[in-house]
């Protein structure tokens, strides 16, 4: 699953945000037909943004759409979704969430299978220097982006 | 608990929302000692955004805060706050929850007070009457909205 396309499209995200100076969590959307859907970045440093994690960055990249387009859609992320990111692919009733590692955090994969929704964890090794790097660097924006 | 100014701004945007055409939801986020921290309306038709309810329109209006700004303070919102947006009050440890309505609407209370965070419902009038009349006028409009 590390080379699904929508995994590949999260990483890459995710290396654009390090390269922006921002938090390395990029997601990617899909469709039940492997159409990308949305692909984005945590954007707190580049748009001082409180609500743009990596997954509501590619849910909002998305657009509007009606229910249906949801079904059977994948959400890649390259790390475990906080309660707000896990609480958006329940509204949006995603069926799976594929999590590039949950080594650096724990978000709600607990919660997301109770509501029905698949999780697959990789434990992707550049997903966890990713965000091991991140955190050793800058600590505070972290705990900011998380809220502790 | 209508009279409070946080409460009063919730029902401002959810009134500002229905005069843009959008969808009639506001909410407004105050801090422990009495401060707006930010305050927003549902924009997805106004700017086509699948994420910006508004609940997560008043957390992106408050911008870059660190967790303690969030410490004590009450999130207003006029209906009952969807699973991303009951997410994203428990992600940012928000103290409590005053819900306008839920009658048109149920949404995460219950997972709120798992959580630890406490939930005022007012079933406030007009709030009730704004969703009412607009889910009869729109209701393609509102079920893109909740995803169903």
């Amino acid at each position: 699953m590390d080379t699904d396309p929508g995994f590949i499209a999260a990483v890459e995200e995710a290396r654009q945000g390090a390269a922006e100076g921002g938090i390395p969590i990029g997601a990617c959307l899909i469709s039940k037909d492997g159409e990308i859907l949305g692909r984005g970045h945590n954007m707190r440093v580049q748009k001082g943004s409180a609500t743009l994690h990596g997954e509501i960055s590619a849910l909002e990249n998305s657009g509007r759409r009606s229910a249906s387009a949801y079904e059977g859609a994948t959400m890649y992320t390259t790390l475990s979704p906080c309660d707000m990111c896990t609480g958006a692919c329940v509204l949006y009733k995603i069926k799976r969430v594929v999590v590039g590692e949950n080594k650096n955090f724990v978000g709600g994969e607990q919660y997301l299978q109770n509501r029905g929704i698949d999780v697959v964890v990789l434990q992707n090794e550049e997903c966890i220097q990713l965000m091991e790097n991140f955190i050793k660097e800058k600590p505070q924006l972290w705990n900011e982006d998380i809220a502790v």
